[in-house]
């Protein structure tokens, strides 16, 4: 069913570290692109509500509309990764809401009374939510996916680097996305690691300074 | 160096899903939940700013707290999972980042060059951020992290329930953090899955409806 070169999850894990250049001689297939995303989106979600949009750029005239919004700082990634996948969140996603759990119940996964219970408790919510809150959900959701993304790529056998560096106001609209509908969440380079590449592993602060019991 | 019970990454990522009902009689270890978050903690974040805080709730005291921002629907959790991870966001976290990379340096890892053109790059940019970006990273970051958190749990033998449904404008208050500086992200749920429980498995839409190339 899934096509993992490396499944061993410590390595996956505990092994990822971000690559800024990659080896240009690489090219990944579009399906396994594919089901590499198709990994992803098996992350939760509020509501199930699966606030996420992906926009693989892969070809020349893709990466051209990347470059006039990138950070010049975030071009070797750009120029030398496979694709490059930007992640926007979808703060209308509740509009399909209706249709994906009708479904469900259709396939009589749920009861009546759930179908009805799940959509008159939760569909309100977001209906009358403002901009606010369904941003907030749509990149959390992203950024949940965005997370599976980046282990599945090693999974595959390949690379990430996850990037905030470009201009968020114009990212939708260079892509042909609705800017007030779809939010810039990140960008994340994929590929192979350049074996001459010599990036660094980034410190974290101690486990003992960002957690506490209660 | 890790506990990992289950290290087979396909069946811990696309084995996940939701947990809404735990074995009330397992108890996880607090040296395990920390390392769970060492583990969580390994995520990328913006510029490396790590911009999360993780308060661990496993004692009735905390759980009293919590009860008085949770929404009813999300009770069933509280009542049977050993544990509540609440999961903030940091606003600002890059006041600790001179320190950070000051110590990169002291350790060698970087030259004085590199030392300065981080700090002088990616600094300024959060010193002077409005607090909707500072926000809105902070969410990213600590997104990241709860879904390593979660595939984490999954390693060591738990399952999880991601909770987005409580109050998340009294969250910060019950449980003792400022409520300026720290945006509540998620909850999240951690114990062993009921063994009677029927938790439904969530549909995701197809792949093709979340994806487009260019």
């Amino acid at each position: 069913m899934t096509n993992f070169k490396n499944n061993d999850f410590e390595s996956v894990m505990l092994g990822r570290h971000s690559v800024r250049k990659f080896d240009t001689s690489v090219k990944i297939p579009r399906e396994e692109l594919k089901e590499m995303v198709a990994n992803a989106i098996t992350a939760p979600s509020a509501c199930n509500l699966q606030a996420w949009h992906f926009i693989v750029v892969d070809t020349p005239e893709g990466k051209d509309k990347l470059r006039s919004f990138f950070m010049k700082f975030n071009l070797p990634q750009l120029e030398t990764s496979s694709a490059i996948v930007m992640l926007f969140g979808d703060t209308l996603a509740f509009k399909k809401y209706r249709a994906l759990w009708e479904n469900i119940y259709e396939q009589k996964q749920i009861s009546k009374e759930e179908l009805d219970r799940i959509l008159n408790t939760f569909l309100p919510l977001y209906e009358n939510a403002d901009k606010q809150l369904l941003t907030a959900d749509a990149m959390v959701d992203s950024s949940l996916a965005a997370m599976q993304f980046m282990l599945a790529a090693r999974a595959h056998g390949y690379d990430t680097n996850p990037i905030a560096g470009y201009d968020a106001k114009k990212a939708a609209t260079a892509l042909g996305l609705d800017p007030e509908r779809y939010v810039p969440v990140m960008a994340i380079a994929v590929g192979k690691a350049d074996s001459q590449s010599t990036d660094i592993k980034s410190t974290r602060y101690s486990v003992d300074d960002v957690i506490e019991f209660q």
